[in-house]
């Protein structure tokens, strides 16, 4: 079978192979070999392939963080059967033609789904559940804040802070995404710009703005900054200006700011697997009503590793890998 | 008598005047007439005169933050007596010759302490000591690492850090400051550069450093954000560098820091007076040991506002104001 690898830390489209890997054998009890539908290539991805993601593991490694597959042998004592779609659990490299997964951490995808969307049900809607959740309790019909708001993780917080009954500012940089993100959901929708704070609060009649979702950095985060209320907490996941994270001092000192940092990898490795059962079970219903929805550019097979990085690299849509 | 008061927001030496204002008269029961022996005029005082301190108050407006006075009259039901020196309570305008104060809030100073460190003992070492214990939980031995050592918070911090059983990492601009600050007990002190988190981790055996106390802002801010240890904190309580507060994405994320702002004023606005009460006799020892002191540069009468605060604008020493 064939699996994608990293062989150096570089230029992403240089230093990734497709390599000939050993076929899993039968699974033992409990466990399912799948085959791959479908895997997203992330921004982070790329980033490790850089050398400049939060891990930077020996190499060769192999790689991909999510993923979806079709069960082609079951090992004993386990309820699935061959041909059942299920979301690869945490922990695989993805970007190859086989695995072994645990049955009791899979979970079936629903009819209605598509490979493509079941693919990344996991990294960017558990970003967003998560950071709706474990950083400020929040009211029904109370406002979060975001920016980079038309990224994979600001549609999915749209999606589920509507679920959840929760009201959303999403700022954007193009004005021609504006249309767009409410159709999506989105209760207010603004292009970023210094007056920020102040178009903010005429959208919300004052609402206060406990927390923030901050995707960009640079000027745009000391934006946003401004816009939080006082007390409130802005929540860095990521920094997709490549700028450095930028706050006014008098916002965080005179308003009493908090900033955290928020990283899924790290939530995983001590996470219950129950919650992230149930987590799953909650994002499903918002996949397959389309709440939750990633629009896709191209779909390569693992034997056309280069080529797929290299379109990710500068793809405004999403770039997946499937079996070979 | 005279007081100091703002009567526009601009320079600080063009918008402070010297006011003829009414002598309070004989106290009340429980109230204390003081005569002002020393106050000091610190950067958030000139902050405030330009409009960008976090008030704004409506003008004109009395000036002073904190303050020691000597007793002059004596409300009935109070252990006071002419002559005693007090530490003027939280919420003075303390820029003026005489004030009345609450007995019950107002703390003796001891014999061996001077008007003018006296007069500093609460802003800074009360903002150094509520850094200290009100964000990370420490334990004895633990290292602490601050930029603007040379402060008056960062030796109020050096100062308590020892007395609390803590460990100092101290972060200056001029190495003419190393020998300055190991002698104030500084326990590690490095002047910033880009290596500075492989320099701390080589001066310190590589511990993991929790909590860190920004004052600085810009570069020096993104410089420190490296040093602090995964789920650390960094506490910003200034900007002195009038830059933006920076940080680098990957560190927020990856490495699960919080940067948290804290304001002094605001702590004081919900403080329990007997927690006031207590910080002051924690902080009084370490002044009149010599432990916490603060150059010295000049001492104005009331009636100078204009000279004093043109010369605080410039000094690198402190910059106090007495009774005309």
């Amino acid at each position: 079978m064939l699996a994608v690898q990293v062989v150096d830390y570089g230029k992403p489209w240089e230093v990734v192979r497709t390599m000939e890997a050993t076929e899993p054998p039968s699974p033992p009890a409990g466990q399912l070999k799948v085959k791959l539908l479908a895997a997203p290539i992330h921004p982070a991805d790329l980033l490790l392939m850089r050398g400049l993601y939060g891990k930077r593991p020996s190499l060769p490694v192999g790689m991909g963080g999510e993923g979806v597959a079709s069960v082609v042998d079951v090992g004993e004592g386990t309820d699935f059967k061959r041909g059942d779609r299920v979301i690869i659990p945490y922990g695989h490299d993805t970007w190859a033609d086989h695995l072994t997964i645990s049955a009791k951490r899979a979970v079936k995808v629903p009819a209605g789904i598509d490979d493509a969307q079941a693919s990344m049900a996991m990294i960017n809607p558990f970003t967003a559940r998560l950071m709706l959740t474990d950083f400020v309790e929040l009211a029904p019909g109370e406002f979060v804040i975001q920016n980079a708001a038309n990224s994979g993780v600001g549609r999915a917080v749209i999606a589920i802070a509507k679920a959840r009954g929760l009201r959303t500012v999403n700022v954007v940089r193009r004005p021609e995404l504006i249309d767009e993100l409410k159709a999506a959901g989105g209760d207010v929708v603004l292009v970023d710009g210094q007056d920020l704070p102040k178009r903010v609060a005429e959208a919300t009649g004052n609402a206060p703005i406990r927390l923030g979702f901050e995707g960009v950095a640079g000027e745009a985060m000391r934006s946003l900054t401004g816009t939080v209320a006082e007390g409130g907490t802005l929540v860095v996941y990521a920094g997709m200006s490549a700028q450095p994270a930028v706050a006014f001092p008098p916002h965080l000192i005179f308003r009493d700011l908090t900033i955290r940092g928020f990283w899924l990898i790290k939530w995983f490795r001590s996470a219950d697997p129950r919650l992230v059962a149930e987590i799953q079970h909650e994002m499903l219903p918002l996949i397959a009503d389309g709440s939750i929805k990633v629009p896709v550019e191209h779909i390569y097979p693992l034997s056309s590793a280069r080529e797929a990085i290299s379109h990710a690299a500068r793809a405004k849509g999403k770039i997946l890998f499937t079996a070979s």
